[in-house]
């Protein structure tokens, strides 16, 4: 992305009201460009990946100084400078024809990585709900519906278990989100109710490689956020 | 991909020099257009299917009429029309600094398919090897180091299995090529080498879903081939 914008976001709040005026209802397109020719790309499995590597693209024309996480296994992916101030910044992508089912994130790595860093769970996570676009409505790419910028609380509900999860033959994977966008109303309602939630979960799928208690982990994240 | 080129292609094989004379060799890059400003994406995992989607572009810049397989579940992918004679044609990428482990086909779709249409098993395949290139090389995006053009008794051989077959559990999922790129003297000798494997992979996995033999598999796919 060329250039840089003339404004400045001393809040990451500021950034998404901006960016969120700027990229609601507009339309995307993919290309592979090769051997001097150029060609559109409508396979739909890859407009969710491109657009999170458009976003910290859009974020640093708008000034902010984004760093990306080394690690793609931890999370966040970006840690961005606002000033004085540092967030953790996650980019979520989905279909918005359906309810969101991406990973927020592997749930035992969560647990192990909020025990060491119990200020990851106050991530900010910037969503966003796309529709690809067929030939049917005499368009190709995609338009991008919504931007959302939600803390993790405000995506995630209690389902059968105590939180949206992915499990296979009685084994946990990850954690996802419900439907926030279409019922925004029935997610926890604070962070403590999330960090509870965290617990019971992990009282409900023990894992033996985790070496504290999930008294110790709670313990130590309400500490913190006390 | 804009404009048609002034030579006509008579078979395919002339295509396929013509190709890879003009593509080995040659850097790309994949971008994502929206709200007005455009960033180049650095994720690997896309580079394969964006190439899938270049190919029968470049190949109807060629002037070769492609038409589209509409069903995405069965092979080929497209029909290629070259003056009187029509050619089943498969596209495949992977990256060339692996050995190549893309799915053929699913075992059991390609058995029911070449007994419905024995001349399936006569498509052609042009396999793409590319290399994602990184910061370190100072440069983005990748390579395309190999075009390949075979019959997959070329691109497949005996393993601890009758063919190569990917399979998990006792189950099998698809045909899988081997490293045919660097040892292409170890492939099937001939169609009928791969005919006899398929039937013995057959007789190794029987199916209960399939209405028919392996007898009565060969029986049709020989008969038609004689």
């Amino acid at each position: 992305m060329q250039g840089e914008l003339r404004v400045e976001f001393d809040t990451i709040e500021n950034l998404y009201e901006y960016t969120k005026e700027h990229i609601e209802g507009k339309n995307g397109a993919i290309f592979i460009q090769f051997a001097n020719r150029s060609v559109q790309i409508n396979s739909r499995d890859i407009i969710g990946n491109s657009l999170q590597a458009w976003l910290p693209e859009w974020f640093r024309y708008c000034g902010v100084q984004m760093v990306e996480n080394p690690s793609t296994q931890t999370f966040p992916d970006f840690t961005g400078i606002f000033g004085e101030n540092k967030h953790d910044i996650e980019i979520k992508c989905w279909n918005y024809t359906s309810n969101p089912a991406f990973d927020l994130s592997n749930f035992y790595s969560f647990v192990v990585e909020t025990y060491n860093s119990p200020e990851k769970i106050d991530a900010d996570y910037f969503v966003l709900g796309y529709t690809p676009l067929d030939d049917e409505d005499f368009e190709q790419g995609f338009i991008v519906n919504k931007i959302f910028h939600k803390k993790i609380w405000e995506i995630t509900k209690a389902t059968k278990y105590p939180i949206g999860l992915q499990v296979k033959r009685g084994e946990v994977y990850a954690i996802r989100p419900f439907a926030f966008h279409r019922k925004p109303i029935e997610s926890f309602r604070n962070r403590s109710e999330f960090i509870m939630a965290i617990r019971d979960a992990l009282d409900m799928f023990p894992n033996y490689c985790i070496e504290f208690s999930s008294d110790e982990w709670i313990d130590r994240v309400l500490g913190y956020y006390e």
